[in-house]
């Protein structure tokens, strides 16, 4: 699978194709119309500078500089000077998966032509991910209106500067290079601005939180099976016709993911002790909710993907019409405003996972023991609400719109920007603290269904009860939470849980 | 145009037909499919009951009174009660247009036979909103999930109590009842629950924000377009060309409507004198940012139309299923969370409109005089950008998340919620002082052609212009400009300047 | 005791004094010492004016106009200018209590003799506030760094222009003037700069607000006593010595004034049947986060005092140094973010008064029917919880900072705001949100010692339970609620129940 | 100086002393009289335990639980069931400054006696101070009311479990007891309770969080003194009798430092060319601004300090009164919505700041290259605003109300929250944000007094430039800023910069 190569036509990348390249570290191959495109732009933008036409970042200096002159004889010393002194990157560093999900977003619309950068340039990017060699990348300092302050530290070490992770280890560009058998680009015209101008870094990460979303959509919908059966709850609001019915997109995949998971579970069966005549809306509501989830993630997946597969190049170059316009292509909201609905859709299921969770700690909600707790002297899950509880506020306030506070930059010529990394970053975070959620929710409903003496649990609901049981044992005496609270996230962070859960599906 | 009739099918109601029918007394008629299904559906419930299955809200009470039982002599005095109880709505009061379009997202639900109501109350929406009888509605007090505290106030109408508005007058129900013809109507079982359990109240003042937005994003595309003239701006970035590669469908529009508003316009004249290579953001960037909210608007407005065009209530009768399910379809985060990011993109359009303004007023971006004054002894403009500041603040305050604060409510049975009245109230808000705003925008860019002397302008921009003129003058010497302001406000709110502006693109 | 006069010195006005010349008509009298400051004031500006030193505001324009030169031929026509041009207000229109406690906050540090303002103008606002005439004052529109905004409304009246209130009536200010024998004012020069450059409308809207507080904060302490009562809860964590050993000032004059209110109740019988170990906190930590409100207030009233007892001109002219200095004094950020802060607690205390409520409609916790229901056919309080956690949701979206968001304006001149105005308007908000929020408690409360068959209350709840039962009977059939929601509110805002609780107390 | 021991008593400890107990290791010693007291409250509590009456966490369970009765025979099987079960924490790690911070902030109470803990445990916290053994501490997962599921971390390395930090090592606790010859404690009867049922890790961290900004804001007024001189402005705001008579405290001290620190400034001098008759509010209003940071720190100083000098414990011992009583003391609303306003505080200080950065680089405002730009081919601080504009935007989201959101929990006894953990190190990420943004102010002035050809400096602001300049050289050619950046702040974050200004100063 590994060996799989993908390739790249600057249209049709997909979440996963991002995933897989950036994660697993699949090779890349640019398609040959591609690169035809990419040197038919390189050679319509010299042959506009030969006919005088000032050209923005080419011809001309940026930002609030545009109305400085650039001559021939110092393009390399210009655009060198352009890379150095747009490094401006601010700590943590970006994770290596990150990083490579960021200059596939930047390679990959260079690959429609509208930039006019030099093709060997384009050569270096997938050069650079296809030998792993990945630029120390601080990942604030933007706007994001153009990450030019982050993607510079990628230029930089193009061009044999800075510093690298290459097999694990951090060293100077120059050495990797040459471990590599590659050479510094000698940069040319534009090309200072064609590698920093451009959105990479948010939608490079961005691309890889909703992977994380769309796994964890389908976590929530497998875990909220067990807490079902945990509960002994009504099966009867994931009734098939009832949401199509209602014809959300999303509330009716996630009924049908659970009533999937349930699949041969005691709920169903008629003749268990009657229930309650109405569940609790965390319960109730749950297709519904993380139905919702569904709904804004389609949105943002929409349009990220939009982004990637399309050039946020200014100026853009029309290869066809042969013309450089300038424009705003980089003008990003419609995702990021995107994204923040999503941190607020996320809010949302962390709540009613929150409360799920407190429903199966009490009794008159269960008819099992308090806190769950497996006999009278142990005080089990007495204080964990707070770890959740403080969690989801973490997520509450994380939920705020971020995207709209801004100055007025550069002479008063940049007066918009997205804060799309940060707004990015933020959601990252809400779904780490998310992951925690859902972990707690899952050793609740895992101790609940032993409480219950093992009914038959569903396909998918034993696939995460199995998930949690293969490191976190029974809580039958007091023991630091703490750990199984640690283990129930790795087990979900690092993709086990959803593996067991699609195989079980598959048997 | 007013004798027409729309006709409720339950199922194919437009943001439009709910305009029609809120704001201008469109007529309406139900479909004769509709009745059966409204007659079945009763039929259905009655048939279930007398085989003894509880049914939520007929035999049963409801909330966490669910495990109460009640019986069939008590049908009239329960739902009664139940009425009266749930009249707990919190001034202030709900605009008659609004109760109007609340009535008719109630109705519209009720013909898909979901419901069991009596068909008799389904008549009477139908009547009170023909004859103009509209309940006084405080419209606050729910959390919205059923907006039932709220949409009891019409139940009570219904019933002969309470107060109605009718052709003006605030008077008793039962008076404005008879004075048109219609007696009161006689709960039957589940009916209280029937007429409040649904998220009508939101739905329908979402409904008509909807709509204002739908319109303003017009007035901000051309407005935008007087602006580029009164600055003297760059039009390339409204290339169709650069606008197609990008994709993304709302900026399309604008930039299409944008080049449409500005035909004619001196700003195409390749004589003129030479302009700045790039503006500022939010000249460059309006048909993005703009269409950016042509993008979330287009969210929205699809789900909610799914909303009101398919069935919220709980329990769910399905007819040909001969089944009553307790289900979740009053949950809304999927449009709730839709008008959050609406709020947010609002935000950026009304941050770009400022900092349009603010540029009208500097002599660097302009020539023109410093805030546009017309003489050395005339201060003009010179304090007007702290309104539309702190109108800006005020948005940017509004556009923070408020869907997911909620309390666990009764008996813990109800534990999520989306504060969906609310939402929708601060949006309708943020729409408000966005009005303001481009109010403002257009009187300083009015006043920035004048000071050009006039020269030509666009078909839509001229609209803008002459609409800003028709009622406010050109600023001479100084004056009480927050006449000015209100005036420019109403041009817009009234309908008056969208009037113009599709007027002249007719011509 | 309407016919106490107040005299004011410039340096010693207190909330309550505010108040009652806001809100009672208590007429004012001008020291002598502060005539003599403001005359001396004047003359030094004209003093200095004639030495030809260039004054900000008196012979040089306004903000980015401040390069230009003001002749003195021109200072009324400049100064009538600069009020016509910053009349810039938008709607709604402050209250009329609220337009005294403006006027009275500009007029206090005009006393001081740090403006420089003509003397015939310090008598216009004397002379206005005792003959009760009142400008139409737009309370939006202004960033807070001096209200200039909207305080030229006022000016606008003091010319003879715009409107005014006047016996209740709203008719031009020319004709009030005439009617109360005043002439309007002829402005010289400085004098409106000095008219403007204040932040009084904050300043002033803030004083009632404060008033407001510290009024409503005393019925929280005593609606909690008689929900304590309703509950059958502990009296010990109202204990004088735990909260003496915690030395936090607010918490132990809270506690004090519980135990005070609940003198004489049964809840100190030693007999009553057992009680719960500890209370929920929303009861056992009242003292505390009540008394946390009290700590948050008294930082808002100290610096909001030291505000209307300073001044806040600029230029600032300084008498005995004979100097006039360009200043900033107009900075409020202290107290402005002490009403952010003044607004989280509020949310607090909100949140408390909710769970309390929804304590008494629980059996498990009071021992009383579910809902308070006198009845097994009566619904009662089922529905009301969403009500109060609307509202609360609202206090709790209000409570986001609003404080540090701006624009650049004014040339780039003016880089920094506070949003006073918008700041106080919120939490005006959020204090009547509160205000309903009590109300609903003290209902709850009210019902609950109702069911327990009246055993003996406090002196300070049994008011509380007397001002509800004065308008609101018994909850005995479901009835309309908003009804008694409406009555309730009006009972604690028109300050009836404290009037009655004060009398209580008095006994 | 490090061989100083401080003597603690219980109450009076400063922010001072932590510290420097906590940040340099300095020694503690507990004072005779603060011993007599923890032992007469060990004692108590067994005469109260033997008369039978229950006792909170005592002879009870804690918070749901508290109506379970723990016997004698299992007080240590209990106790350590409950620190296991309540090890909860959540990853990140404090850092061992904040670990000795906390277990400080947790054992100066203990020393008022009215816990009721046994004294060797007491003592266990002095040895471990003292010996530098700091339990690794997870320091999420608390909602601040008692962070026990945080504090139960250092219990358990008490008794020898889980892990700690020794000599810069991680290792089981066990050893690290082991080497410097220490025993785990045996827990007795309420033991777990006193080790958890704290808010040391809030107000520990918080001590911290408050040094700091004691600190920074030395460092702010500094910097703003040189950006004063680097823009050439106007020392008249700075002027003392301006700012006494406002007389707000905060500003009367910035506008001091400020104008110690410009002592021997160019800017002093006559015969210096004109300057703008009004400096951008940024300069002009930096006192009053700072101040108002000032103001609001000292509030937060004094009721965290009353915090850690009182007893937060429930139940609270009496030993004077021999009575335990339950109550609230744990309540922190009043310090926690302190840190809420500080955050917004810090949010206007970090505007101003860059605002000044932005007008350095403007030459309208400073008479200097653009950008600050040594020469025509140098790009400079062309781009470097997005960088400080962006961590701004992260300080405004931070710096919304994140303390009322909170769910009820534990069978709904525990209905009221303050993250207070969450609110002080969303407070912490501010300041160490705000940490770049005035070391990104203090590159541009700089620079900026560079490009003046070095004139006379202030004696702080000279301290400033060389804190800058010893690591980081004019600007000459176009170099990785980032670099630059992370020198700037390590130069303030490291105390450097602080040290060189107050040696500065006493010269």
């Amino acid at each position: 699978m590994k060996d799989e190569t993908i390739i790249l036509t600057g249209n049709n990348l997909t979440i996963e194709h991002i995933a897989k390249i950036a994660c697993e570290g699949t090779k890349i191959k640019i398609s040959e119309e591609a690169w035809k495109r990419v040197e038919d732009s390189r050679k319509l933008v010299f042959d506009l500078a030969d006919s005088d036409i000032p050209i923005y970042g080419f011809t001309t200096g940026v930002g609030w500089n545009k109305d400085k002159r650039v001559f021939k004889e110092f393009f390399k010393q210009y655009n060198e000077n352009l890379i150095h002194c747009h490094t401006l990157g601010v700590l943590p560093e970006a994770s290596q998966k990150e990083v490579r999900a960021v200059m596939l977003a930047r390679l990959n619309p260079l690959l429609l032509g509208a930039t006019g950068i030099q093709p060997a340039i384009v050569n270096m990017y997938q050069n650079m991910l296809n030998f792993g060699v990945h630029p120390v990348l601080p990942e604030r300092g933007s706007v994001g209106e153009g990450d030019i302050t982050c993607l510079s530290h990628i230029g930089l070490a193009m061009i044999g500067e800075g510093e690298v992770y290459y097999n694990g280890n951090k060293m100077p560009a120059s050495e990797a290079l040459k471990k590599v058998g590659l050479k510094p680009v000698i940069l040319g015209p534009k090309d200072g601005l064609a590698i920093v101008s451009s959105n990479a870094l948010s939608a490079g990460q961005g691309a890889l939180v909703v992977k994380e979303v769309k796994d964890l959509i389908k976590i929530a919908d497998a875990i909220y099976a067990l807490s079902l059966e945990g509960l002994n709850g009504n099966t009867s609001p994931l009734d098939a016709k009832v949401h199509e019915m209602r014809r959300f997109p999303g509330q009716i995949i996630s009924a049908r993911n659970m009533r999937a998971y349930l699949e041969g579970s005691y709920l169903w069966d008629k003749d268990r002790k009657p229930k309650a005549l109405q569940d609790p809306l965390s319960y109730r509501g749950a297709a519904n909710i993380h139905g919702s989830l569904r709904d804004a993630l389609e949105y943002v997946e929409k349009y990220l993907l939009l982004h990637i597969n399309t050039s946020d190049d200014n100026p853009c170059v029309m290869v066809k019409e042969r013309r450089i316009e300038s424009c705003s292509n980089f003008e990003v909201a419609t995702w990021v405003t995107g994204f923040e609905m999503l941190g607020i859709m996320l809010s949302h299921v962390s709540k009613v996972s929150c409360y799920r969770t407190i429903k199966l700690s009490t009794p008159y909600f269960t008819n099992l023991p308090r806190f769950l707790s497996p006999a009278d002297d142990v005080i089990c899950y007495g204080t964990i609400q707070k770890v959740f509880v403080s969690l989801d506020s973490e997520i509450r306030h994380l939920s705020n719109n971020a995207s709209s506070d801004y100055f007025s930059m550069a002479g008063d010529i940049e007066d918009h920007a997205c804060n799309s990394v940060y707004v990015v970053q933020k959601t990252r975070k809400i779904v780490d603290d998310l992951v925690y959620i859902l972990a707690i929710e899952a050793m609740h409903s895992s101790q609940a269904v032993d409480l219950r003496k093992n009914p038959n649990l569903g396909k998918g609901s034993k696939a995460v009860y199995k998930a949690i049981r293969s490191e976190i044992p029974f809580y039958d005496r007091d023991r630091n939470i703490s750990e199984d609270i640690r283990k129930a996230y790795n087990i979900i962070k690092s993709g086990k849980m959803l593996k067991m859960l699609m195989a079980s599906m598959m048997e």
